[in-house]
């Protein structure tokens, strides 16, 4: 840890604040913080990967202090949700010298070439260097092509049966090796175990089970898994696939998600190990057999090998702050259609290494009433792991936003806007509460913001119940403007955490739903649209009905509408469709259109990316 | 280095040989060959990058020798270039104690995973570990994302140019900054060159030049930029894109190939630096405007980003054999339609860093009729090495079914058929001489080989001309097998190189393919067919009539159709297509159906690909 010397005013830009300091060597990173060489693999100058053994030999000591970063409703600006967690470490651990980790998401690189830029903090308050973090992501490469693989290993298949008899099939799928004998691989017997057939000499199989085993018997109208790309490609969003003439005319629309809307990377955030991983690989749901069946990536065979591409991905990279604290860069799932937090193996890593004394920083996608919701429901649930504290987020602009300013409006004085619109920041500590874990408000401040301005939102939040509220300036001077913020999340963690659940996982899903809309949303009710109720009574006879909720859903409101700024209350939630992901292990009502395939603006951010002709990165920010 | 110990026989699996040696650190790889610490970059245990800088410290050091591995006409099978690489490089390392280098191209994950498995070499002449070799090829994750950026950027566009006004394109293209100026990009400024408009303020511009600046005005039909993606997923062959509401009807046939068709894989094997890649991003041709100006990556202004996502690539990664010699892994680009051999940068570092006495030996996919032909008149052209000495790799099994065995009579004795099919060496070895560089046969031996089998081979390539033709048992025995081989490219090594280009750059494109179908493949002529004759008119008209000229064609054959085996003659050449990759830098002809995309097997090799209990990978081959 190594505090900030000079820091500038006007804040320069982001790059040129991040290109400013010298890095320190990641394994002078990874010793500050007491990981061993031989659970260090270098990757590059700026960027390592932590083995996972590092659980094994650390599994008898206490974990350190588990503490969320969340945020009330954004506006699309961002309300600094990022730049706050790694400013709140920096502070931890430049400051006030405690052991302190920051787990962030991986960016996709489709927003970072398309509109929003990087995402590696801003100002004082980043990682570095932000080439590595915003450009070299491994992760998404590997959720891509293990994505990508089942995706041709479905069309394939069908492919396949179509164009096949039964023996054919049979005498492919289990040919015989060099010695003349034919063996199930594990995934075979698995489709066997499924189908109730418990045998396991190809030979021994009877006409009847030679059917059921090689017949996947895909329905191509139920498939519902889609290719990705870690690009804004929107002209992928619908294709047709199989024009070419040697498909002979097994043409199918489907298409394109972003890479990181992938249930792989879902899978990989909430993975616990490779074990784990593996299991989760094969209870993907890819579609339905004509007999409505699910089908899964198991009964592809295709498992296995999705578990070996992603199996590096499975450690967390090391990188810095800009003063020096550790940070663990993992995982990236979509914050709507998946549960939108960083990793869990990244967590559990990281509070074994601060221990006792320690603090965790990890970060949730969204608003509270998404990422903060899901990282209780569902995130804390499949780790076991108990938060601490949750931080929540505030902008003077943004809940002025929420009072009725303009977006264009609320960068001037308005007390009045600001005194109507902070509802949405006491709805969010409000909710906190209803899951035992103390909340400290920490409204990042910019130099517009009036003192008058700061009062109204720290006094209302204080009401509310939030533990403390304070102003943090950690963008303009580093973790230097984030102590009073440190040391309230130091106190609030020696509370005693009374952390609950919102719901019981075996309620029905309606149930679930209807929680979620009620206690945290403050709707009056849930609406079932569509085919939605026939879906769901499908999911809890398959099974799927004890798996949490993810809720799919806007981040601008508290509601299915993003115009319903506030607090909005008097309305009901329409689930227009749901999906279950099974492998990732939940079920996602969906509140409205949710794009999963963001698009490219006329003058996209890449048109500024370039190298010098010393071979440095321009136009990064 | 380090020669094998407890060589088995029979020899065990692939993975078996592969897990059975503790590697050496690639610090200590890096360290034998006088890598600089400063100049590796480690990328977990077993690959690290090595630096550009390497280059510019030993600039004034003289190169090593220069060898080329190239084989005759495979059979489907492979006939072991690959395996004979290594073999020679640990022949040459642990046995003779010369410094020496294997340079390798990436291996796309479509065919380990589909049908043919790995490609690290067999036997006791491997790379290791195979897992990172087959596995962890992330310059082929940033040439698809390079690729794919270009692709999103082609049809959005399209898409803002049909649903904007000039002055709409105009005053989103050049934003206002904060301080209300606009400013030109790079990309931009190359632009305006071409249009011949020399103003460099936004604001000088008329409105007809507004017009010729922000339309591109792309006819969708002349558009050839696909998409890729490293998995076999034949239903990506012919797509539809655009189906979605939001496009508004935009819609367009086009496809995806495998990543390493994409003409950024061909950049990266050819540029000589990082300002060469660039250079080459920007001439990338994707599509002609309706006007039938060739509209580029620069015009785009996509080709910045693409090298900023590449610029890592560019760092060849460090991998060691079985006997703890130095290999080279980067790029690999498709043998068909692009050249299929490894980098001219890690071939260029390579030989400053054996020296004046040691020896790097680089492969170059297919039969010597694609793969040496293009060695020599593309790579060898781009980067102004000479080479001194070509190894064609022939198989008694190949020579046999060029003689007329079936695959499966051609594992058996048949010195008849051998004579017969003997003449395919025959010619390749000719071949190579036009080139001026001495050649050496190596004969992979399998233990079926007859004694008399193998003679009928040595005297048949010793008539027709080469240095020298030796049994190697490099597969058996790894470098001991291989000892006779690496003296003889010792020996070759030492004669002076007449190393010459079959063809000039300057003459007309027809010309130059003639030369190459009469010389090389022993064609009568060449037939134009199709539309060719006015594409190639188009392309000298636009100034890519002085490119070096790629042939696609299949590898089975030295003609254009897979069933003429042997010597063939009294053939015409069909070019049913011909193709610019200006970025690239060259022009290739079509001779018959070529896959950009291969399928998966009904029985692929994923199937057998899973994690153990421990973590360990299982089933790669």
């Amino acid at each position: 840890m190594k505090k900030l010397a000079n820091i500038k005013s006007p804040v320069p830009s982001d790059i040129d604040v991040s290109q400013s300091l010298k890095l320190w060597s990641i394994r002078r990173i990874a010793q500050s913080i007491g990981i061993q060489d031989n659970e260090l693999e270098l990757h590059g100058d700026s960027r390592g990967r932590i083995k996972l053994d590092v659980l094994e030999r650390l599994k008898n000591k206490p974990n350190g202090k588990y503490v969320l970063v969340t945020g009330i409703n954004p506006t699309p600006f961002g309300e600094g949700k990022t730049t706050t967690s790694v400013g709140l470490s920096q502070s931890i651990g430049a400051h006030l010298n405690k052991k302190v980790f920051t787990c962030l998401r991986c960016p996709s690189r489709g927003p970072t070439f398309g509109i929003k830029g990087g995402a590696a903090g801003g100002g004082y308050s980043q990682v570095i260097p932000m080439e590595t973090f915003n450009l070299d992501v491994p992760d998404i490469d590997a959720v891509a092509i293990a994505n990508n693989l089942l995706s041709a290993a479905i069309d394939t298949r069908m492919f396949h049966e179509r164009t096949q008899t039964n023996k054919g099939l049979f005498k492919r799928l289990c040919p015989a090796d060099k010695k003349g004998e034919r063996f199930f691989t594990k995934a075979m017997i698995s489709r066997l175990t499924k189908l109730g057939i418990y045998k396991t000499n190809p030979n021994d199989l009877t006409k009847e089970e030679i059917a059921d085993f090689v017949r996947l018997d895909l329905d191509p109208d139920t498939i519902s898994w889609r290719r990705v790309v870690d690009v804004n490609d929107r002209f992928l969003r619908g294709i047709t696939v199989g024009n070419g003439p040697k498909e002979r005319g097994q043409i199918r629309s489907t298409g394109f998600d972003i890479a990181v809307a992938s249930e792989c990377m879902v899978i990989l955030a909430l993975s616990n190990s490779l074990h784990d991983m593996r299991e989760r690989m094969g209870k993907i749901v890819v579609g339905m057999s004509k007999k409505g069946v699910p089908i899964t990536a198991e009964d592809i065979g295709a498992a296995g090998a999705m578990t070996v591409l992603m199996k590096e991905s499975l450690k967390p990279s090391l990188m810095q702050t800009l003063e020096r604290t550790p940070v663990l860069v993992h995982a990236g799932p979509f914050a709507n259609i998946a549960h939108g937090n960083s990793s869990i193996i990244a967590d559990k890593i990281a509070l074994k290494l601060v221990g006792e004394d320690g603090y965790v920083v990890t970060e949730a996608g969204f608003g509270a009433d998404c990422g903060a919701e899901k990282f209780f429901n569902i995130k804390c649930r499949s780790s076991g792991l108990v938060p601490n504290c949750s931080v929540i987020v505030a902008t003077a602009r943004a809940l002025k936003h929420h009072g009725g300013a303009s977006l264009k409006e609320c960068k001037e004085t308005n007390v009045g806007a600001l005194k109507r619109g902070v509802v949405n920041l006491v709805k969010h500590v409000e909710n906190m509460k209803k899951f035992g874990v103390p909340v400290v408000v920490a409204l990042n401040r910019f130099h517009t913001d009036t003192d008058e301005e700061c009062d109204v939102i720290l006094n209302a939040a204080k009401r509310a119940g939030a533990f403390d509220a304070v102003i943090s300036d950690h963008f303009s001077k580093g973790g230097l403007g984030a102590v009073n913020l440190a040391k309230s999340v130091e106190r609030a963690c020696k509370q005693k955490s009374n952390f609950k659940f919102l719901y019981d996982l075996d309620q029905p899903i309606k149930k679930k739903i209807g929680i979620i809309a009620r206690e945290i949303y403050g709707a009056d009710g849930v609406d079932y649209l569509n085919n939605t109720n026939e879906k769901i009574e499908e999911y809890e006879k398959n099974g799927f009905g004890n798996l949490p909720i993810c809720v799919a859903k806007t981040q601008y409101s508290f509601s299915h509408d993003a115009k319903l700024l506030g607090r909005p209350s008097g309305f009901r939630i329409p689930v227009q469709d749901i999906r279950a992901s099974v492998g990732a292990g939940f079920v996602f009502p969906i509140l409205g259109a949710i794009s999963t395939m963001p698009g490219l603006p006329t003058r996209p951010a890449y048109y500024n990316v370039d190298v010098d002709e010393k071979g440095n990165i321009l136009g990064l920010f």
